[in-house]
């Protein structure tokens, strides 16, 4: 909390993830930072001080189930912070795959996309063969059994079969947010 | 090669899987068993002395890449020295989903399929959300790296969302075969 | 709960496994669905809407001892709830033969056979070998030390000597009991 | 072999395990043990100088299949140069328990049983439920894909549910043999 | 605690281990045994209906480090309900080589004896070049880290070079002192 | 090999990985690519039929020792035959920060950079220290001992503290190749 | 406590790791050791009664980030009870090298260095490259996901490219300590 | 062979480890460097060009069996050439400690110790617990089975219960050497 404070004190945005809500009601008592907010889902601190330039491409953060949410929550508001519009699409899961396939005109306009998934985390896989752009694809600890905390889900991703996949450390959101977000940035950069 | 005459020899059909070629052409020397052959991509030695009634039903045998045929192979032979008739659908892997896709419809017909993937294994997941009959799983040892000799395709498809998914151990092609002849052939038998 | 009531609110018989007992008690008291009932064991809400036709033949759920009866009893709920008449056979781990030994007739009476077992796991392979019907084994995460949370178990299913035994997840009662009722549901249409 | 020749020379009883033929044919050109005798199967060099007293009881060495015959036949050889009499109980797995059963009276006499099984190693928990003398169990490396060289059985015999099995690690005949010896000393001695 | 009472009512000695003391207290609250009492450290419920002939020859326990102590005590309290008289030797671990030297004339009369060591787990091989009678060892779950919860000080005894060193699971004291036991009595009854 | 002549056949640039110099020689003696060379380090076959336009920004590639030159090789090929323009720079593993310190300008100017690391990895986290553009990591199997095949160096770059880091699998120049060249071409499509 | 009361009764000085507050608090209650005070963010009881020499050299401390301190402290309550001079330098992780590289002429006048890292575990390497002396690295089980409770950083470490790098097991400040201490205690002693 | 050539060139004492014979034949036939010789037993290649000082005390390298040896060798070569006076204890490992207890004087007067063990490594933890300098623990890949490649000596080594052990990779004899080398260098330069 002193580190969220003194960056605070600069007038910058800050964000302060994995933070539990009472970390922040403890935040709040101090007053002294009345526009910090709490996101329960993403577990996240948030204070928005600075107003940012919107990016101009949508960044889709995919979620192969409910249970995912949090970790793509945790995703999102990074990615915001960071200045990114972003666009949850939720529940796509493969054992479903017409839901997925509704999404194929959107995801083939992205810059890069972010695949949030447990258990056998083969979404990623699947949405790396329906697009050309870079994916960054996030394990999560969602499942029980042999899906062993999440390593079932990071290595299918490791492996997957599609070109252009990325994966980062299970339920690890945040960089995934921060490596999209420097793709997507350096993109718009240049235009 | 003991165990396969003393059953050859008793007129039985006869299937000796994991068997180099030079275990055949020894056995084939000894000219006892001139109907036997040699499976090569199977590795298998095949027997066929008494006529079996063909299955009603063809049995899918899908695979994710061209590197799991040999353990498709042994699924094939193994069901066919069985009764069953079966067919080879290759090299429709996730990253493509057009290419599996197309084969919805003989899938749908099926009574129980088997999947052949290593690497991610991702295929079993989504031929399970595909189908309304049992999937047989294989995963195999294709791959590098954080496969892990099939551990990452065995780790997929036992944490399969897609529910009626059973799995056998890696690059197991007979086991996949005769589970799923069990199943087709109680299923025929009540015809 | 949503999906729970927005399921049976189209008059759907509805299963909601892995719930704990506060959770139904939250959805008794909405009073809606007067008829939801808690499975304690099996840990799941049952909602029975429509009457089904009850399978002709019994599905024979068998357990190698009294701590893997949760998750026989998530199969042993699942599997009713799809319309099969269930008989669980318990406590016949493979330290105690002559138990199982017992039951041979009725276990090879059955189309299909769901076997439940930690600790070693050596149940399915001696009833694999008992049957010509296949074998869903599912292994639990009963044990403790070298046991590995089920791994132990998991490990010797997939390694079993008898042919015609498949593997779902480690306490995964849900997938062994649809993968089973599937089976069953396809022998019987063809009657 | 500097170790054999000096052991040798002073007239004892010596066994040198995990030795291959081409080391017995060096010691044989050296035309000093005309003695020694290879065991092929158990990849052993025997050298009987002593006449041992033969033990009144038989240890009997049990083994799933034929590929386990190699950790067997070390567990013999071993057992033997150490005085014991052995009986092989070959390829009495547990997928055909009725091979077993056959020798249920000859393993109730024993005083200490050897178990040897790869794969899902299951026969040690089935022998030990069996009988009510220790039983000392070795896993072997025989097995392919998720036996990960021997892992399977060993888990799979460290969590019997018999009690009185204890284990060796995996493909060591030699230790299985010596405690094994051991035993049948300490009882015999006292007799 | 059903299969407790009923076993007791048999008027036999009975053992449950691994019970938390609410369970023994609602035991002595039915005031139906009397004569069960609690063993604290080893966690079991003990009620000796039936004298037992105590054993000749004593069987030493010996512990690695005082953090050992439970599964020590599971064992002491296994093998003393199954008559065996037993001599805890505690807190010799190998860091202090001296203590563990005081006591080798002990070590050396012993039938049999038990180890028990977390952490490192090097005393069963200590002690097993100490002694020339079969030694059973208990790896536990003592220490942090890369002990991985017991798996280090399995492997270590596993992979004994002291010849006659075999090993039980994890923490099991219980199945060490039954194998232990069985030994110890064919011995004596041979006397 | 016949996949590569049908590709080839197109008039398509096309590169075969993972490819041994027999193949290459095996393909060279058929006369129909002349064009088609052999990279002995990246074991790679090359064929350039079309004219690539060549990136304006350079693709760092950066490795921790010599040993993971073919990674890092298979990486180049790969990124080259997809237009990009590459520049290698070599053995600046972190036992010697000075070697890599010298190249941050040149780093810091990229859009994307792949770092190739074997033995504990650690290059991406310093990498990704110095930058703010994407690092895509490949953990290589070189090494011995606790590098278990990579796993190491794969579980390094997962960990990093570094922001900004995602991985591909181990040995796995290809995929970290296609995916920079995804991100890179994405950038200079929008000047 | 017993073992503390007795080493204290002696007039030693005395340092009990890994010990929650409400020991020490029950220790203050007895009024017996009034000097002995409590480490909260080593979890360590130190109680010193004897005047010790400090060392002429200054023992660094170095650490990856805030969240490994505890393990530091560990270390540092450790080497000062056995009369070591200490410096902690915090949270000098390898993604912000400036601050790390900020003090290298301090460690390179080091004797011996402890470093102390989770997640990734790269500062040992970089570290051990800087320096002429020993390094002692300490794996932390800071981290989530991937870093496998520790095993990430240890790999890591025990991979390191620098020379010079010995590990100690996860968490273990003290042995680092002890280590650290003996090294630089025979140094000083020399002099 | 280009680095070794450069640093021979200019006049430096030169060691290559892991370096094949045929290397050192192919390099011999340059006839550039005469002085070179290749140690077989440390598969190294040892170049002295330069008179070292030899130090003062010796480096006791300790070693559980024979099978340790080329670790050792390896750990010999490289502390020598670093100009260590080296004694090497083979053969003491602790299944036998009345060969390891006749060398106490000599291991209580070292200033460093290497110990060298495969399969349980044990040795660590008995010699840590001798002595009261600094330990360093090379695990090494001899045994089979659970030792599953030195995983087994590892962990041991790093769970020592003796403080005052810290551990390099698996058959890592060079950085041992350099570690302890790097320790007595400090020593020496201070009288």
């Amino acid at each position: 909390m002193g580190i969220f404070s003194s960056l605070a004190a600069k007038g910058n945005n800050v964000l302060a993830t994995r933070a539990e809500e009472d970390v922040f009601e403890a935040l709040a008592k101090t007053n002294k930072f009345p526009k910090a907010r709490y996101e329960r889902e993403a577990r996240a601190i948030v204070l928005e001080q600075k107003r940012l330039t919107a990016s101009k491409m949508v960044l889709p953060i995919v979620t192969a189930g409910t249970a995912d949410l949090p970790v793509a929550a945790e995703a999102k508001v990074t990615a915001e912070i960071m200045g990114q519009r972003t666009e949850l699409i939720c529940d796509v899961g493969v054992a479903g795959l017409h839901r997925l396939l509704g999404h194929t005109a959107k995801l083939q306009k992205a810059n890069v996309i972010i695949v949030v998934a447990g258990m056998e985390g083969a979404l990623a896989s699947v949405v790396g063969g329906l697009v050309s752009c870079p994916v960054i694809a996030v394990p999560t600890s969602v499942g029980y059994g042999a899906s062993f905390e999440g390593l079932s889900a990071l290595l299918t991703m490791l492996n997957s079969c599609a070109a252009g996949v990325a994966v980062v450390n299970i339920d690890n959101g945040f960089s995934a947010a921060v490596t999209a977000t420097l793709i997507n940035k350096k993109i718009e950069m240049e235009q």
